[in-house]
C-alpha cells in the first residue's frame, strides 16, 4: 500500500487553500533583541522581530541568562527522570513555590508547557468531578479544548465573553450539578479581555468552579505581574489560574496554581503530567529569577504598555486597519490568507522585518491578519520604520487604509 | 457547591491503596553524578542515585554543559514563540538535521517532550489515513495509547511481542485496510527488546506502515546511538522512529525521524505541535553536542552494558529477584506497592540510595518492583554497597531471596 499518497494529499490541501506554512529560521542575539539573524534562503541577514512571545524581552535579561547559565554549570543540563522517577530537583521545587506565592494560591504544579497544563489539567480536573459539565468560551485555545474533550465531561460552549449566556447555561444546569467555567483572562489574537469579576460573581451565584488560563497575561499585568486577575482583584475568586513560563518570563514550560488538595490531586492522576520527563534545572532556574525580577519591578509593565500604545496610535494614525483592544496585541487585519502570507513576505525580504501571518486554524479564516507584539526594547525609530514599511506593503498589495483619523491631520 | 469533596476522596484513594507518590527533592551535582543532595525533610543530605533515566549520565558532560552555557549566553534563554510565530531558531534547525541524520530519514521534528511526540505523532499520521486500523503492542507507553485514543482510529491490540497474534490480527485486517503498527523497541519496565526485523517482516508482508517508540534506546545502542533499529539494521524499514532527548541525551525533547512528506504533514497538522512553544535554543544545542558526541564514542555505551551486566550478576549472586532481561534495566521483583515503597524508604534514609518504588499505574499492580538503571559512573564500590544495603532491607522486610546461584559459592 502506496501511504505516501495520504501525506501528499494533506500537503496538497495545505497549499491549494494557501495556508502551507514556512517557518523562518531565527538566531536572536542576546542583548540586542529584537534585532536577530535571519538565516534566509539567501544567507544571513538582520531582521527586527515584531511578533516575539518573548513579550517583555526576559529571555535576555542578565538575571535570567544568568541563572541558566549558573545552574547548568552546576548541576549539568536534563532532570533525568519524570517527576516521580528521580526527575524532582531543587529549582523545580523552589520554582512551583514561586509560582504559587505569585498568585497567593496554596500550591503550583510545572509542565513542560502550557499547551499540556491546559491539556491534562483540564481533563485531569474534570474527570475527578463526577458528572461535571464544563461551561467554555467560545474563543478558548485549542490546548483547553483537547483538554475539554480529553475529559470525556459533557461540554457546552458560550458565546465569547458574553455573560448573559454563560448565565443562561449556568441556570439551566441546575444548582446539584458540578459545573466548571473555562476561560482566557486574555485573548490573544485579538488582544481582548474577559470580564473576570463577572465570571466570578456568577460562578459564586451558581456554585460552578473556575479555570482560568492566564498565559499571555502572566508577568505583564497586576503589580506584581500576576496577570489580569490580580490587576483585577480577582486571583483569589479563581479556582485555578493556568499560566506558562515561556512569554512574558522568556523560558519554556507551563503551570497550574490551585489550593493543595486540587494540586494534589492533578499531580497523582495526570498522565501528561506522571509519564513525562521533568523540566531541567537550568529552565526552572531561569524562570524562578523572571518571575522574581518582575514581582518588584515595573518597569518592563510600564514601558511594555507604553510602546504597545504608541504603535497603536502611529499604525492608527496611517490608517491602517489595526483591530481595536486595550491590551499589548496589535493585530492588524488583512482578512485574506494569501495576502497575509504576502504581506509578511514582503515585509521581511524587503523590510527586514518579522511578523509572521496569522492564519486558520490559529484564526477563523477570512480573519486573517498580522500580529504585532511591541516590546519594551522596540524604540521610537524602530516603531516608524514599521509603520512606512507596512504602507508600502499595504500599497504594493492594494490593500485598504482607512480614512486617516485627526490625530494624524 | 464543595469541589473539595471530590478531589479529597481522589487522594484518599490513593491512600488507600498505598500508592500516595512523594517526590524526592534532588540537586545533583555536574561532575560527581551519580552523586547528588538529597533536600529530605531533615536538611541535605548526600545520596547515590540509582534509577535515573540520565542514563550515560550526559546531562553533566562537560561538552553538553558546555553547549548549553555558550547557547544561552549568546541567544538567551526561551524560545519566544511557537515553530510558526517568530520560534524556530537555528539551533532547533541544526538539531533537527542531527536526528534525521541519527536515524537516516529524510527529515525530523521536534516536541516538547517525547510524551507530545507520541500523542500527537500518532494521533496525527493515524487521522491523516483514511480509515486507519492501529495495531497497538499491549505494553506501549501510556503516551502512545492517548496518542491512538486521540486518533479515533479503530485499535486492536496484540499480545506483548508476540508475532503470531500480530500477523492474526494483520491477516484479518485483509490487504485493503490502511494499518499501522505501533510498538516500542525497549520496554522500560521489564527491559525486554522488540523482534523489530520480524515485525518489519510482517509489516512488508501485509503492507503495514511502522512507527517504533525508541526512547529507552537512542544513544545506547547501534554504532552511531541510533537505537535497537540502528543495532538490528532495520533503520530504513521503519517508518517513523520516535526518540527523547530527554534519556540517554541528557536534555529535554522528543521527536519523530521519517520522510519528508510524513514530517511535514505532521509539521502542519499536529494540534500539540503547532500550538506550543518551541525548545529553547540552549537546549537544542545541549542535545546536539550530546549526540554528536555518541555518534562517534563508543565508550559511553560499553561501559553502560559492562556495569549494568555486573550490577545483574551480583544481585542476582546475591539471590535478590532480578527479572531477567539482555538491556540495561535491573528491575528487582518485590510484587507489593506498600513493601516496594518500604523498601525504598530504607534505601533512601538508611543507606543513602535512591531507588524510586515503581507502582502502579506505572506498571500493572502485583508486579510493584524496584527499577535499577546502573550507569557509566557507577562503579564497582557502588555496586558493592548497593548489593549490601539491598539485602539489609530484604532481610528487614522479609522479602523473599531466591536460592542463591552458583556464581555465589
Amino acid at each position: 500500500m502506496d501511504y505516501s499518497q495520504f501525506f501528499n494529499s494533506a500537503l496538497d490541501r495545505l497549499h491549494t487553500e494557501r495556508r502551507y506554512r514556512v517557518f523562518a529560521d531565527l538566531e536572536r542575539i542576546a542583548g540586542r533583541f529584537p534585532h536577530a539573524l535571519w538565516h534566509s534562503p539567501k544567507g544571513k541577514r538582520d531582521v527586527v522581530i515584531w511578533c516575539s512571545n518573548d513579550y517583555l524581552g526576559m529571555g535576555q535579561h542578565p538575571k535570567v541568562v544568568g541563572a541558566m547559565v549558573e545552574t547548568a554549570t552546576r548541576v549539568g543540563t536534563g532532570a533525568g527522570g519524570t517527576r516521580n522517577i528521580a526527575g524532582t530537583h531543587h529549582p523545580l521545587v523552589q520554582l512551583e513555590a514561586e509560582l504559587a506565592d505569585l498568585h497567593g494560591k496554596e500550591a503550583a504544579l510545572l509542565f513542560t508547557s502550557g499547551y499540556v497544563s491546559n491539556q491534562t489539567g483540564i481533563a485531569t480536573i474534570a474527570k475527578l468531578i463526577p458528572n461535571c459539565l464544563i461551561l467554555s468560551d467560545e474563543l478558548n485555545h485549542n490546548s483547553m479544548i483537547e483538554g475539554i474533550r480529553q475529559s470525556g465531561c459533557e461540554r457546552m460552549v458560550f458565546r465569547h465573553n458574553d455573560l448573559a449566556d454563560l448565565e443562561a447555561l449556568l441556570k439551566a444546569a441546575g444548582p446539584n450539578r458540578p459545573k466548571l467555567i473555562a476561560c482566557e483572562s486574555l485573548y490573544s489574537m485579538d488582544g481582548d479581555v474577559a470580564p473576570l469579576a463577572k465570571i466570578c460573581d456568577l460562578a459564586e451565584k451558581y456554585g460552578a468552579m473556575t479555570y482560568v488560563d492566564e498565559v499571555h497575561a502572566v508577568g505583564m499585568y497586576g503589580p506584581r505581574g500576576g496577570g489580569i486577575a490580580e490587576r483585577d482583584g480577582v486571583m483569589h475568586r479563581i479556582d485555578v489560574l493556568e499560566g506558562t513560563l515561556a512569554k512574558a518570563f522568556g523560558c519554556l514550560g507551563g503551570y497550574i496554581a490551585a489550593n493543595g488538595q486540587i494540586i494534589d490531586a492533578v499531580r497523582s492522576y495526570a498522565p501528561g503530567f506522571i509519564f513525562t520527563t521533568a523540566l531541567p534545572p537550568a529552565i526552572c532556574s531561569a524562570a524562578t529569577a523572571a518571575i522574581k525580577h518582575l514581582k518588584t519591578s515595573s518597569w518592563e509593565r510600564e514601558r511594555h504598555q507604553d510602546r504597545a500604545a504608541r504603535v497603536k496610535a502611529i499604525l492608527n494614525a496611517a490608517g491602517l486597519p489595526v483591530m481595536s483592544n486595550d491590551t499589548h496585541i496589535v493585530p492588524l487585519f488583512i482578512g485574506n490568507a494569501e495576502k497575509c502570507k504576502l504581506a509578511s513576505d514582503l515585509l521581511l525580504e524587503e523590510h527586514g522585518i518579522y511578523i509572521q501571518p496569522i492564519n486558520y486554524p490559529t484564526v477563523a479564516k477570512g480573519t486573517e491578519r498580522l500580529r504585532i507584539t511591541p516590546s519594551p526594547y522596540h524604540d521610537d525609530g524602530l516603531i516608524d520604520q514599521l509603520a512606512e514599511a507596512l504602507l508600502q506593503v499595504w500599497d504594493r498589495l492594494g490593500l485598504p487604509l482607512r480614512e486617516k483619523s485627526l490625530a494624524a491631520e
